[in-house]
């Protein structure tokens, strides 16, 4: 590998979460964005102008690009494996958004080949990055609660539009949202998901396809997890509980101020940030540091590809859940 | 029936619930304690001693006393059955503890004695009496939480030299403290429970006996329930959530008083008061009055054999879940 | 004194707090109401009614009623000295509602008859027995706060319709709500009042009386008080802020339910209790097993003439500050 | 005025705030740090070489650099007015530090120079920019709490190893830190301080100088405002509550996390953040682009030249009250 001092960086895909990845490798010490890339020529060209640095088509013109040392994903799920085929064997480290495919044969065979080319692949669940997430990991890795019994999380999003889209025949939610929340299982425990049991239903749009799910999970060291996923008409709801035997940690939402109104009626307070870039836009940064330590210091990533696959295994085993009624064990999906 | 205008009671079984009630019946206007009966003498004889009243050693013996127009039954859980058979032909109007019983078809007798004697029943869910969960069923009624989608019930006692007491082959856990939640889940819903799917542990006093059960529920409405069941070194945690499509309500645990301490290492409260006693003790008092004007009015309870019938069924299939590993339907309990 | 088991009770002054006194008087164990009085007729025939006791128009004539061993005065402030000289007099213990008096010749009369006559006289400030100012009592004797260097106290009651009522030429205010205040203060810190400085308004009725007022204090040991009171739209604000060398506490509102809501707008709590009926039933229960307790026990009550002489010293000064614009010392009050 | 597209700053002193405002400057769009200044030769040097800028040690030295469109000045409060008739002649516009200056003939000197030379002067009173103290001024406008009654200022500093620097005989506190609160009554009322009243000691530090101070303020418009003043074991205390006619509107600490852990011993939160760059840091850099903003646009700073004034003549109030032992009216202060 090159001598990297200054790393450049492309980005390709360029929705909500590419956006502020460009804006992030724009302004960051240690970072240079170099060129962004999405189907969508009207949105490549209005980042490119807005950035400033060319713009392209897709991520195998971007790759041929002078001067990218690393490559963000932030396109749809399921051209993940595809794009991080190509940017391994372009030699380019690489960030992944989350969830690092929708499809196990495509993860495995990507991952296979990032190994081959030895660059790093760190999976984007920026939550390991948040100040909150990571006060309540600093509690548990102390032994604070003591052994961990279980752990409930609550992870919705504001009251969107539309349910989550949907992915081939598998449920968006899962691979939009849950992801997250297995990943932070397995980070809060340090022990692998073994059970997966879903209750779901269209609770919100009545639609089709699945926009709420309440989802047990069972960790290989026996920890029992809940997952309480959806669209919250009180906004993005970001909480998790950890029980163990000597106390509980609980992670409450930001709130956007300090303020509190007393009237005739009670108290009121503010809701909590919108959306994730309101309320994650730190750990983004975080994320971005975090990453450019490692090309710098030639050292593994926190979230590894094995990281990301483990939480899509999970995934499908929840989608397998919904399909056959039953709790699913995450050895089930090969 | 006699005109009744003072309620005679009679206290079956003297342990903690059983002197708690037996305090409320000599303290509370338009009641008067009349017995008590335990079948430990020591325990049926002190509790004589201090309310004034003659005591017995078996409910048998305390139905014969005259002026005895109620029985209260705070027995163990598997000898209701048969203490409501012999309170119903006795005429008596009868406030029975929770569970109604732990076998099925010991309580399809009961129920049926019961409703031949034409007396009145109320099972012993004294959380529908207590004001915080009165308030929160009063904003779901409201609808000001819109439909409901999801319920999260977190239900723990504190720290117990030992798990529930095991009952047959069937855990103490689930006639003990699921019963308590499974109502709830249906106050609070207004709808019957279909599936429950449970992941149960020794995760506290690792012995044989289950002391934690997360449980996953769906409600014949569409609900999602979850019921976080166990014992907790921070003590006795008694909380609910309620998510549903315009906003969410949540009850908090009481707090042993209002003050906040802050100094260098942050900010510190009180815990809950110490266990059912201390934190349920209102909600006893309004179970008695309500009970007392039913009989006093001639109308039906709050809580009738059915609704005991129907927690009683679903810990049942709580039992059979973690016997087979898998959702069980409420149906399949007869 | 005659050999007491079961303290014999009449009650002067039939109001919102004598009635609670003789509610109290009625249920509590090891007392006795066997009279009331009220110059308002009405007022006094209904509660002996409710209560199965004679009633008087008169402290004078209940006094004569045999079987009264204890009296508590809750009638108008300015007319406490002369019902404590009766009531001292005709040997009776005594627990007076606060102020003591508002004129200080007649109070120091008043406590001279009583001393002389030997019978135990406990004044109302039955905040003392509130469970949550007792909790910061216990912190700050505990040394958890150090040294303490300002107390902060909000002391508001709901909006009324009126001011508090004036007496003589004396603001209402002070004699009403501010002398809990300051006992509060000497019963936090353990010692004087030294410096009374206000700052008074008409701020909610608009009116010739003070309805709000912000007071200023030094106490003997160097700790610097504020108390800000006045009548609040939000509700019967009762909260105290004790704040030391090592760390502070406080003490917040209690609140009808546990229960939050949360929708697109915020988070919503219910408020504090409506009044002191509500805020501080409690209390009032725990001063009269107090009460009765030092008559049963021969012991001096836990406040006494003393205190209540002080509070309403540091009133008079209130009222001079106001009237003068300046700091006023209690030394000043004779 | 030159045409400025890119706002050149220097800045005079380099402490911990001019530190703040140079790397604010050093990083904000639209502004370039061009050169910095401090008596102390090492200082000066280490903050050059830290943003690649020359450095001086003096305020005029700097002055004569070219391309310096602005001054922040940060240096001791005794020594800006003699900056700021400097930065005045040199036509520059002006970030002034709180407090403007401790001396009101060299403020009023001062102004009138900057009037003269039609430079923009903002003080930093960087609290009128903090998200949280706005969210309560945005309240307030839209009169959610009615008519203002009173106002409640907690704005205690962490422990630290002195009290505030004595300036001249005045003491440190009341410019160091009472001049923010007194601005922050100004601002939420809109209104001027009349009257100010002070009770002080040495608390914490034992010493000859003041570290506490609790302030009784009445300002123009009747509304009555108190000030807690001190160092607290338990951190940076910055709190505020609005009492009015309709409500109140309390703003409380930010928290350095969201996460609350539970034991046996109750509940535990972390504290505030450390001081003022860790609570305040986003309110600087908006001040900065306030300030920006009013050069780009040549309109008046919100903070002007006479709110830096009014918040020195309260802080000479409040030190001859103590001196005097009264309440001292801002009108003496000439």
């Amino acid at each position: 590998m090159r001598d990297i001092r200054e790393v450049g960086i492309g980005v390709v895909g360029l929705g909500s979460m590419g956006r502020i990845h460009a804006g992030l490798a724009a302004a960051t010490r240690g970072a240079r964005l170099v060129a962004v890339a999405d189907v969508n020529e009207a949105a490549a060209q209005t980042a490119g102008d807005e950035f400033g640095v060319p713009h392209f088509l897709s991520g195998g013109e971007l790759l041929k690009v002078s001067g990218v040392d690393a490559v963000i994903i932030a396109t749809p799920a399921e051209t993940h494996a595809d794009i991080l085929v190509a940017a391994a064997s372009a030699g380019n480290h690489i960030l992944c958004e989350k969830p690092l495919d929708c499809r196990l044969d495509h993860i495995d065979e990507a991952l296979s080949d990032v190994a081959a080319a030895k660059v790093h692949l760190q999976v984007g669940f920026n939550r390991r990055f948040d100040r909150n997430f990571l006060a309540v990991k600093e509690e548990v890795d102390a032994s604070r609660v003591g052994d961990i019994i279980s752990i409930h999380i609550v992870s919705r999003d504001p009251l969107l539009p539309e349910p989550p889209r949907t992915i081939g025949d598998m449920s968006g939610l899962f691979f939009d949202t849950t992801v997250h929340d297995f990943d932070m299982l397995r980070f809060l425990t340090g022990s692998e998901i073994v059970i997966v049991d879903v209750q779901a239903a269209s609770a919100v749009h009545r639609q089709a396809e699945i926009d709420t799910a309440v989802i047990l999970v069972r960790m290989a060291n026996g920890v029992i997890g809940t997952i309480d996923n959806g669209q919250a008409a009180h906004g993005y709801d970001q909480r998790v509980e950890v029980f163990g035997t000597k106390g509980a940690i609980s992670m409450g939402n930001e709130i956007v101020s300090t303020t509190s109104f007393v009237d005739q009626s009670g108290s009121h307070r503010p809701g909590p940030p919108y959306f994730y870039p309101q309320r994650y836009g730190e750990s983004y940064a975080r994320q971005m540091e975090s990453f450019l330590g490692c090309i710098r210091d030639g050292v593994a990533p926190l979230l590894s590809g094995a990281d990301g696959r483990a939480a899509s295994v999970a995934a499908l085993a929840a989608q397998r859940s919904v399909d056959e009624g039953r709790p699913v064990r995450t050895s089930e999906i090969r």
